[in-house]
């Protein structure tokens, strides 16, 4: 093998795995969407074959003699190939230190895990889950060790989902959200609640369409790379490349704001994929790096920009013009605070921008506890209704409602929900330094986001993930990570709407 | 190789090949159906890295060996797997006859004649296509001239396209509807034009798509395994397997009987597919056999059931209760009338069932002349034109609508048209035999499709691709075919509708 020749097959190889993962992509994707009830067994035949050939591709002998070679030789290469390699690597080296047979058996299992926490959510019976959970949990902490002997296991998978982070950067974190917002939420729940009366009606579903495309269109998504449709939970993918880009929303007749900010905030991940640099298309470096960093997008659209007074007062017209008769007792003053309601609630997904940290503190808590052996799976259920009552002053009816409503652990993604805050947090100091050249709130007023997107392409997007998340907040905000931006947000948010 | 371990392989192969061919075909099922405007290269990039894999897989090394393997132990194969290798080798032996360079400048040259094809539909502009046709025309000879060097290149192809098939029986096929057809249609227009008013007006697409859905269920079709989607043209699609159909229909607000009669139509050919037997998945004998058979069933459920007297009388009353306001004035009989209007027109694919092989006809005449060298492709357009003056009666305003309507000579399908009428005479034919022991006046009238599909489904549909088309017919009929069927039936219906 030459140089030359083993970089163009690194080109080659990445173009191929595009290939598949476009194939893989659109054949869920079309399972969530548009197939007939009784073809799931069918695509997994097909997505069964493609996938043992997408590991052999990107595991296989001569993958890894490539990788290993372009790593040796890794002086001669450019900054984005050296990235490129070390990513293509990085799984292979972890599955180089798991036992072939666990491997294997642990592939076979987590199928079998999703669907008993499936059937065990719909029953709401966390007893019939129990005994996969204890064995996922002891899979996720061996291959932890397997992977880094070193290392503490729930430190190793914080760090996979989000480059850079432990246990100790996560308490800190959470412990500075703890201590501002318990109160502020105390201080929003003594004021007199805002009314939602606003969004909730019956709001029939070709017009809550209608405004969904509107919304992507100023948002600024370019619907000739993005589409959107209907699924029964909203989602974002990527087929082949960020040229391709999906979003998904349900339509809920009851409540308008579901829809409108779903495909904001889906559409706040598409602007973040559709956003790479064109020539990451077909590569690994193409689309968002992390998950704390696609987050810090997708929540920075729904909340930030979404909610914000600004724009409530810009998009108003726009309902009153879809909906003259469910809007016509209202002013974009309602609609602003019905659409920042602060409200305790069971269901992470649907909570409030003030509560929503809690849910993944929560979670953050637990998982924690678990893989430190300080708590058994067995007693979840009833650790986790404690401390919803005791963050959020609401009692947990059922185990479908409380421990069971999230699937990230059925798959083994223990270390994955703090990502989410963390977005949230990051998008906050985003918009401290967008301010600085950005006039964001003459923009919101508009309903330009021009400004607002050049920004966040410049400093965000267009590197997709040739920067490490690391890298891009260092660059970006010249300055450590502060949650202070965050909470201070959240903060002056509750004072506008409650009047504290 | 030992025999065993080559069955095996031979069926893992095909197994590879479904799951390939489920990603490409869902890949141009989403292009045409739901992917944003601006993807076409995107996905392009995919569909030809897998089709390079794909092509890889059916034509390497490897593969022929173990074809060519089978091939020479086929004493010990059961009839299934004689069939197999039989289907799989055909193309492979084919593509051995064709020089490499040629085979691959080829596979380039329909990318661009297919362009050439839909930019010179759009301006009407024949000299811009000429040169194009030209060569696939001479690329067409050539290849037939390799694959079958003792055999007419005309012959070739339409034997290709339906096995059996030669000019000489198409000549007597032709000549046998022509005797008959032409003053059948002249009889017609002799008498007052029935009206079709009852099925033009202003029909909203959701009650289209609830009657469409309605069809689907009234016609035998599972929706558990048959989605329905909208596209520019309606076709249907097998994804991985026959147990995942996808058919397309299109909604006219100004015309409802166009998806009405879509949908039936390619019900027709989903039912066939659908229809294979269960352990066919994942085989090349899945799904049916030839253009020939799957119009025999497509143009069976539309026009001899859907269209017929029956099935009118069962179906208008949903059509009223769905378009109360539209239908008021009219009752079942005009239905039958409109559905069944005999109208010499410019487009094959809107001609009605009387006219429309004339269309075929002329096709077949202008193909045999330019393989005879007898007409120049440059003289195709007045050709087309002086034919469909001297068979139909009428003047063709320009090649839009006249020589440049069907794509499918700019993809190299020469001799796959008269497949279309063949397929129609076949349906006459079977219906002569079903109703020896299928009351299929009954069945219409109540609207309860169970007899004749268990009968369609006995006699053609289980089979997949495992028999030959001539065997199905000969084993069905069992007597030769005969388009005196076909044409007893379109008298028939003539004389009902147009009091002959």
């Amino acid at each position: 093998m030459n140089l030359e020749q083993a970089r163009k097959e690194l080109i080659s190889l990445q173009e191929r795995m595009s290939a598949y993962n476009h194939a893989m992509s659109l054949l869920s994707y079309d399972g969530e969407t548009t197939a007939p009830r009784g073809t799931a067994q069918n695509r997994g035949h097909s997505m069964g074959i493609l996938s043992e050939i997408m590991y052999k591709l990107s595991t296989g002998k001569e993958t890894v003699e490539l990788l290993e070679y372009l790593d040796e030789n890794k002086d001669a290469l450019d900054a984005r190939e050296k990235r490129m390699v070390y990513l293509l690597l990085k799984d292979i080296r972890f599955m180089q230190k798991i036992p072939m047979d666990e491997y294997v058996a642990y592939q076979k299992f987590v199928v079998d895990c999703q669907e008993a926490w499936y059937k065990a959510k719909q029953a709401s019976d966390f007893a019939a889950y129990q005994p996969f959970l204890e064995k996922m949990l002891d899979y996720t902490v061996r291959f932890a060790r397997y992977a880094a002997p070193d290392k503490d296991p729930y430190d190793y998978w914080l760090n996979e989902y989000e480059p850079g982070l432990s246990k100790a950067t996560l308490d800190a974190f959470f412990a500075k959200l703890r201590e501002r917002l318990v109160p502020l939420i105390q201080k929003c729940a003594a004021r007199p609640q805002v009314s939602d009366a606003c969004i909730k009606g019956d709001f029939a579903e070709d017009k809550q369409e209608e405004l969904a495309y509107w919304l992507m269109d100023v948002i600024g998504l370019d619907r000739d790379h993005v589409g959107l449709s209907t699924t029964e939970h909203p989602f974002t993918t990527s087929l082949g490349s960020h040229l391709d880009e999906r979003i998904t929303t349900h339509y809920y007749a009851e409540d308008v704001s579901y829809s409108m900010f779903s495909v904001i905030h889906e559409g706040g991940h598409a602007l973040y994929d559709t956003g790479s640099d064109e020539d990451l298309a077909y590569t690994v470096l193409d689309g968002g790096v992390s998950m704390g960093i696609h987050e810090s997008q997708s929540r920075f659209y729904e909340n930030i920009l979404g909610r914000s007074k600004g724009f409530a007062k810009f998009a108003f017209p726009k309902l009153r013009q879809l909906f003259p008769e469910e809007m016509k007792p209202y002013t974009w003053q309602d609609f602003y605070k019905a659409i920042n309601r602060v409200q305790p609630s069971l269901i992470r997904t649907e909570a409030d921008e003030v509560t929503y940290s809690l849910h993944v503190m929560i979670r953050f808590e637990l998982e924690k506890r678990l893989f430190a052996g300080e708590l058994k799976v067995a007693d979840l259920p009833k650790e986790w209704n404690r401390m919803y009552k005791e963050y959020l002053g609401i009692d947990v009816p059922d185990d479908k409602h409380g421990v069971l409503q999230d699937s990230h652990w059925s798959f083994g993604a223990f270390g994955y929900f703090p990502s989410y805050a963390l977005g949230s947090a990051y998008g906050a100091q985003f918009l401290a330094k967008m301010k600085e050249t950005v006039d964001v709130d003459a923009a919101l007023d508009q309903g330009d986001f021009s400004a607002i997107n050049a920004w966040n392409r410049e400093h965000i997007w267009r590197f997709g993930s040739s920067l490490t998340p690391a890298e891009i907040l260092e660059n970006t905000f010249g300055a450590p990570f502060d949650p202070a931006y965050y909470l201070d947000y959240l903060e002056a948010k509750c004072k506008d709407v409650y009047g504290l």
